[in-house]
């Protein structure tokens, strides 16, 4: 399964070199994994009222092409590999037919102590794991 | 008493106008109060930890010459009226002897549960509480 | 005219108090007027190709209860006031029926050189200047 | 050479997990290498008068513990390989002792008009370009 999300730049996510600032891909990103659980069928919001966190461990980006103000991006996700312990997405950006990028973020699930954890069986469909 | 604490422009702070996007005053706001409260002896986050927290009920700012990358602005900030139920900050932002803008913040003091309280006394003397 | 603009509420834009940090209001506020000169037919992208810009000149929320996380946010828009030298922009925030806040934005037309001018006739139907 | 940059965090930098939010370490990596480059003797303001940009290419973060608010962090910098067509540097994030990450950025050399270009002879030397 792959998720496509929908992103309209903001002037805030611009600087001076007149094109998108690096990190916000970053948070775009996040934006592409809320959606594609969303899609899935579990809103992220659940999984921490249920006491299940998915802590950032890795992320990365690479830049092809700038992404610019008011472009409407689309942010293709997909689950690169899942366990009960942790996942991976990858991630790639879209400006209509042009790739802007690609990346990817790896995640450790903590309980609500912050405490690496086991996620349980009931939410392993979302997330492709077996 | 007023406190300047220093900022340097960060370049994801820019916008493709070339200038400081307009909301990263509101952040420099904090800056300058947080800073404000460790001079006069009282980090914002111990008062965090005692289960004391300043909502911001609201902010405003006016801008008169844009801040550019790689500026170092101060930003002013002193007690503009404060009781123990709540405050209001003025702060003047500087670019050498440029001034750049102003603005105020007002903020409700809560409980750790989100509800209005009364600051203690013995925080009183830090924010000028008569 | 009113206009809203639909914003969902990204990780990115809470802080430790649990709520969003309340800077990322004043993103919004961009992303609603934004949006209401789209709605009214003009891109804001396409004034500042046309060598026009909305420098702003003062911002000010009120905030009256916390957006949260994954909230669906509305920014309803429309223009206090506006002349050929400079607008006013109103915004109030929902959840649902819930008023959240309210903001306003004060703009000076600048030209590409950054110096203060007349916004061309043309454009004053957008804005409802008369 | 290795430069350090001391960066205090801000309120604003949180998430409602209680920790920053992992797209400001990016930030930070700006901050990072903007400072490396000013104890190197070249203000990076002044390579972009100059008509010289550092785009970033990829960016990647390993999160090792998390900064928490208030922390005062150390961002260490060195550059890990360049040559007069583009440069790498790498970071490591410090809160005393203790490593909480590392990361990474990629950068190709940009003329005025956003196209690549070799940096000339005279800038080799702060970035350590034999």
């Amino acid at each position: 399964m792959t998720h496509r999300a929908k992103i309209r730049v903001r002037y805030a996510e611009t600087d001076q070199m007149g094109v998108v600032y690096h990190a916000n891909y970053v948070v775009w990103m996040e934006v592409g994994r809320v959606e594609y659980a969303r899609a899935a069928g579990l809103p992220y919001k659940e999984l921490e009222s249920a006491g299940f966190f998915m802590a950032v461990t890795e992320a990365s980006c690479r830049y092809l092409a700038p992404a610019l103000y008011d472009d409407e991006i689309e942010v293709e996700t997909h689950v690169e590999k899942a366990s009960a312990r942790g996942i991976a997405f990858g991630y790639t950006f879209w400006r209509g037919e042009q790739k802007l990028g690609e990346g990817t973020t790896r995640h450790l699930f903590l309980s609500r102590e912050m405490k690496p954890t086991r996620l349980p069986a009931e939410y392993h469909a979302v997330f492709g794991i077996s």
